[in-house]
């Protein structure tokens, strides 16, 4: 196998055709990474979930990075890292439309691994089941995918 | 589905079945998420990489996430969780006998998605290939799986 750097249409391509990635945040010198299901649209990723650890950090620090990967085997996988920032999308009037964006790409597939719709039942306190919407704006983008020789 | 929290045994066990996770650092506010193969034991997870931007950042801020899943279906899914710390594992006397128990770890497999063997072929630069071992250290653990109803 060796391994070819990607280009940025290939990398936006590989966003646009998967549902779960990985993002990380951070919060003082400690990062945070966690499983989460987007939509790619025209330059940023959508989504949403439940106020906790992973918006309240976003909130207060809105740099993220964000790991995309397709997998086929061994030596034949491509895999996408995205520096952006996060933008929360709340009702006011002037997100609205994005709102919208948001709702109608996420409800496409929804059924496909949205924690953020589940309670956790286990616990002692239940989540708030309210959503919050956001996007992740893309500063930067880079891919790399492994090629069988 | 609904969501249930895993112990900390559970969760440990689903490292020590997996190989590939993914890894989160930080520089100043900026988060950094990348895939990594590890091997788990005994508290740390092992692994190693060519110098380069993961390596860079973990000497500069060791703290950082891991995030380990196991995805079978949208409703039967793990997913792992841990905050730690980096510990390079350098040529010294003193940490010899730990990296004899890294490279007979990671050994085991070593055909399984280690892009840390392969040099990069379009980029203008190769990378060194000189392998950085490496431990992280497991500061917190959390698990979470889902079950269907």
């Amino acid at each position: 196998m060796h391994i070819k750097d990607m280009s940025r249409e290939t990398s936006l391509s590989l966003l646009g055709h998967m549902r779960l990635g990985h993002i990380a945040c951070t919060r003082g010198l400690q990062p945070y990474v966690t499983p989460f299901s987007f939509a790619y649209h025209d330059g940023y990723l959508y989504s949403f979930g439940t106020v906790g650890k992973k918006i309240d950090w976003m909130r207060a620090n809105p740099l993220v990075s964000v790991e995309v990967e397709h997998i086929v085997s061994v030596d034949e996988w491509q895999t996408v890292v995205v520096a952006g920032h996060f933008e929360e999308l709340d009702d006011s009037p002037a997100t609205s439309e994005v709102r919208a964006v948001a709702h109608d790409l996420l409800a496409v597939n929804a059924d496909w691994w949205q924690p953020g719709y589940v309670k956790t039942l286990s616990s002692s306190q239940e989540r708030p089941l309210s959503p919050v919407y956001f996007r992740i704006a893309i500063d930067e983008i880079s891919g790399h995918e492994g090629v069988a020789d």
